[in-house]
């Protein structure tokens, strides 16, 4: 017999930065690679984005999106055509210099995102209106030389999904924005459980080279937010840096408007730190790679596992199923499952099988129940239901609790060391005050919410008279 | 109303690579991108290469193996770690040596395959004979920095996947690398109707760093061959050289045994290249984007365009349907859709509705059927298997049509102008003469097939006595 261990993990409350690595490492989403910042997405990590991606996927392709798949590499002079995008981007790109043993005429970079590349294709096969839409969208890896990383959160290299869009009309352009960002939003509600705020980032921290960036901000257990997912109107900058034009219905010559929205692996990472708990991670039933995991308790008994391996069969027609019949302890197994985050485990021994019953364990309450055998699927089905609404609920609740508002400095500051969370101070509209905020606090806006209310008169930060709400926190 | 045109292509008896490369851009698989060796991957090709990926990925997880994800970079010191493997990929990978404004400490490989990575990671993860089998794929973008590239068929950077695994022991291993060829071989004639030849590698010709390679080839239609999908045994030498050790049962260290197998986008190029013909690409029902496509006559009239979407309503329970309802003419969509390959055409016309029929037209032979709407659904799978079926045997007859047989080099040059394709000859053994082959012939062992005969008793080159059959072909 291997040595049987329980894994321990850092309390949340004690160092939530350590809580957070214990779970990425022994719920075995990650490893650490040989490459600095870059991780290695472990069966289950991946089985996890996995299932974002399909849920995702089909929502991209239902709204009419096609997807492509456009080169890891663009030529530095591509890169410099859109002079914003550039000058947001350069900082942190890797750069390609040499193939084989050649210096190359001209450097690469390795995709920090790929505007650039879409529109020089636009300009090759957009001509007449009868081209527009276009509505892409590809799966891939980008590069961003990050000096401190962490898993899911902040990497090197991550894996996302980018749209980018060409429309006839700046309207057309804004409609897909706000389609996309509802899209985020289901995923992100109704698939992870992650309630969202909807709203526009400001000037400072839209997207380089955008008209305006839409953005989903969640919240997370420690009281920090997370961007979850951006969808900017890029207006008709990059058409006109390109040359994207196509021939009216008149005949006469105009310029494309474009979109793009990208939500990438880092959605994990929030997923975990916002259903996550002292027992580790807790994934919400949709997402789940396992939402039911059969435990069978003295399987060595005659029959508990035949009994085990037909359920598993029988149920697996209404959930994802999976069972451990290793020779590990049922406790190891309880411990490892829960660790994992696996929404249900369905404990079944020798009683249980004479008693025509089972156990069902949620993990999100830790509430047990026994479950006749002829009411299992339905129940089951029923209790993967109400673990995916209460998860939701416990979230939102979470949030509430730690959104409050602030109309002066000295309340941001003290709400941001009580009760850390969203903060809702109106704001003048001026890029100091946002800097001095985050100067001050190191709290950043995170967006002007969509729904709008006047919490004060005036502006937090200087007291001239306010334009906007926003929320303002702590992010990662 | 926009110009019409009909899409010409060159034939391919003329000239077989300028064919290919209107096939490629005409069917609008690909468009050509500003950087070198890199193409953009169009919609309809990306929505064929996503029907490969999802039936090979679904046979690769039904054979137990998990899908994960390792970083894009390679430190120059982990790549060195196997002296043959580095030997092999060193003169074609691309370098990054700089991260935003600063030179790196040390220089990162994009990775050309992630043998070292794996390795690396396997290192951590693999402690006890429990933690064997290791059964990992990931699907990923590689970058080979290639002088010359074509479409599909060689380009710096490609989209793959690439199995690795590590075992108890080396039949184990042997085992792996079986399978995962024979999953290959299903893929390729079930799925994309190509018949293909199982063999071994030389050792020329066999993977850097493997013990040896197992390979499937098909033959094109212009009598090259096409390396379709290869699978490695790794032996243990990366095992020895990562350290990548275990305790067995009896409580020794043992070296793991590993493999690793891969299939790309250039599955895509033999598709073309093996079903095409001089009105464009073919595509077997089994992995058309489209395996149905709806033309509605006269649709101008009342009525027909109601039926029509009706029918792709009520067919889309058995097939892959969509409908063009643009005012394009119907001879437009006609070569279009010949071009695109679609399996089959539904022609449906004021007169047709009246007859309670619809017109069904094979892409593969040009017949034409009538089909009453009572028979339509049950008609449509019997046909849509004919072709799969038909498709494969073209492929085969072709195949068998140009492969012969070789004593001698003057009769193996003879051949090769002749009737160019597959030519079975013996072989001695020796390095030396398939050297000599290649240089005099341009053809190169393409393997040494699992079914061997004895076509004649001594080397085609050197005369001496002969050990196998090798299957030769000049070749992509």
């Amino acid at each position: 017999m291997a040595k049987e261990f329980v894994k321990e993990i850092t309390s949340m409350d004690e160092d939530f930065a350590q809580w957070y690595t214990d779970v990425v490492t022994k719920a075995d989403l990650i490893d650490y690679s040989s490459v600095r910042g870059c991780m290695i997405i472990r069966p289950y990590g991946y089985a996890l984005w996995e299932n974002i991606k399909t849920e995702l996927d089909n929502r991209i392709k239902a709204t009419g999106h096609e997807n492509v798949y456009m080169p890891l590499f663009i030529p530095e002079s591509l890169l410099q055509k859109e002079k914003d995008h550039i000058e947001g981007f350069a900082p942190e790109v890797a750069w390609v210099t040499h193939g084989g043993s050649e210096e190359l005429t001209e450097k690469l970079v390795v995709r920090p995102t790929s505007e650039v590349l879409f529109c020089d294709h636009y300009k090759n096969i957009i001509h007449s209106y009868r081209d527009l839409p276009k509505l892409y969208n590809q799966w891939a890896n980008v590069v961003r030389w990050e000096k401190t990383t962490r898993p899911f959160l902040r990497t090197l290299e991550f894996l996302w999904q980018e749209g980018h869009t060409a429309h006839a009309t700046d309207e057309d352009a804004h409609e897909e924005t706000t389609r996309m960002l509802n899209v985020y939003t289901d995923l992100c509600e109704n698939v992870l459980a992650i309630p969202v705020v909807k709203g526009q980032k400001t000037e400072k921290e839209k997207f380089a080279g955008a008209k305006f960036t839409y953005t989903i901000e969640s919240l997370m257990h420690d009281g920090k937010a997370l961007q979850s997912g951006t969808s900017h109107h890029l207006g008709s900058g990059f058409a006109q840096a390109f040359g994207i034009q196509y021939t009216d219905q008149a005949g006469t010559l105009q310029y494309v408007h474009q979109t793009s929205w990208g939500l990438t692996t880092r959605i994990i990472g929030a997923l975990i730190m916002v259903h996550g708990d002292d027992r580790g991670l807790v994934i919400p039933p949709k997402a789940a790679p396992t939402q039911v995991m059969i435990v069978p308790i003295a399987q060595h008994k005659e029959g508990v596992l035949d009994f085990a391996f037909d359920l598993k069969e029988k149920l697996s027609k209404v959930a994802r199923v999976n069972i451990d019949a290793s020779d590990k302890k049922p406790g190891w197994k309880f411990n490892e499952y829960e660790m994992k985050g696996v929404p249900v485990r369905l404990e079944v021994g020798p009683k249980d099988i004479e008693n025509n019953q089972v156990v069902l364990a949620r993990r999100d309450t830790g509430d047990k129940v026994i479950v006749a055998l002829d009411e299992l699927e339905a129940k089951l089905i029923e209790l993967l239901n109400d673990i995916q609404i209460n998860l939701y609920n416990k979230a939102l609740k979470l949030r509430e609790e730690k959104t409050s508002v602030a109309a002066t400095m000295d309340e941001f500051k003290e709400n941001l060391v009580g009760n850390p969370g969203f903060i809702k101070s109106m704001w003048c509209g001026e890029r100091e005050c946002e800097d001095k905020i985050k100067e001050e606090t190191g709290a950043t806006s995170r967006c002007i919410p969509f729904e709008q209310e006047k919490v004060s008169d005036t502006c937090v930060c200087c007291g001239k008279e306010a334009k906007q709400l926003v929320y303002w926190a702590k992010a990662y």
